[in-house]
């Protein structure tokens, strides 16, 4: 009896970030895949995300955008180095582009990596960088219908964040919708509310952060198992 | 004496944006393709517009997603019709995907074509549908970095249009960043602050748009010089 084995045909950006993986887990860097639209605050949340964890934690950022180094600017106080990657017309980072940055980056000195992408709510999503997790942000004033049309994005999320809640009272933005649309998605992907300007929810969220740190360096398990 | 000719060679989309171009220009409809991120207000804008521009001028809205009919839906009261094109996973409408809608839609009896791209600052800046004109939309809650930060779509825009100022004392916004970084990269664009929920600005956009219709069936000039 002939037993047809199918496998996943791994492409070549796959294939690099499977390489980016084994990297992360050498240096036992956590490392985090940040994507949104333009605007829905990853560059902010960072910046403070970065200043919360020291001094006991050390992170590097990596960014990607078409052009400028603003927010690489923005991340480089407190980060151990912040790195921009400069896609030029491409609309998401690719695996390799962080295997490059990744030869410069004291990986062996940080705790987690965090990877800025390309403002973007569809492609990051369909790019491998060899990242542990992803957390997608949504921002108030973006709506509340967002989750259900931009669903691949939503059903890949390890954690989704709700930004900008300090806007909440000013615009009209349905929460259990959300909820409702993700419950279909993406049933138990953990979601967090929270205002990078006010402080709202920093806490939760730094708590999570660092528990996903722990698991993955504790039992290996999320390391292990993407490999 | 030997005289190359060095044209532009047109890909596949290009060829077929051209032929939309033409089925505008014999129905002397100005086309319009809406870019701007998820949620800078392009469907609300497009709601309002279309019941403004009732009774004397007749619209269709042909709107790109990647999935749900919820914007369709909104845009058909007051427009002659409204088609969704679910894209799947593109972050972009392409020009075979308008021709194709083009068949069943009532172009002679209209005035405007509305195209609401799929929310994404790059890639439909890439892909020539056949429009007349690109109008580009930032909304205040996005931040005053993002002309820089998205220079390929703000290059190729015939309209800025600032959208949800009426959030502009709610958050920081520096309108003269985006005006300096505009003069930088699209010199002459014209650029329109609005409110569609509080109808701030829409008497120039209004204005601007059927100056626009005008001047393309007047002159013929915009829709004879982009063949």
């Amino acid at each position: 009896m002939k037993i047809n084995v199918v496998k996943r045909v791994l492409n070549a950006n796959d294939l690099v970030a499977q390489d980016n993986r084994k990297k992360f887990k050498q240096a036992q860097v956590l490392a985090v895949n940040f994507i949104s639209s333009p605007g829905s605050g990853k560059t902010t949340l960072l910046e403070k995300t970065i200043q919360k964890l020291l001094p006991d934690e050390k992170s590097i950022a990596l960014v990607g955008d078409l052009q400028t180094t603003r927010d690489a600017e923005r991340l480089a106080p407190g980060a151990l180095q912040a790195t921009q990657i400069n896609t030029g017309m491409s609309c998401h980072l690719y695996a390799n582009q962080v295997a490059d940055a990744l030869k410069t980056l004291p990986l062996a000195k940080a705790d987690y990596l965090f990877i800025e992408n390309v403002g973007n709510m569809v492609c990051p999503g369909e790019f491998d960088l060899g990242e542990n997790l992803k957390v997608v942000l949504l921002s108030i004033p973006e709506g509340d219908d967002k989750v259900a049309k931009y669903p691949t994005i939503f059903r890949a999320a390890d954690l989704v964040l709700i930004t900008k809640i300090d806007l909440m009272g000013a615009l009209s933005f349905d929460l259990k919708r959300i909820q409702d649309d993700l419950a279909k998605l993406n049933a138990n992907v953990p979601l967090i509310q929270l205002s990078s300007l006010k402080g709202d929810g920093m806490v939760p969220w730094i708590q999570w952060l660092k528990a996903q740190r722990r698991k993955g360096i504790g039992a290996q398990a999320k390391f292990v198992t993407e490999e």
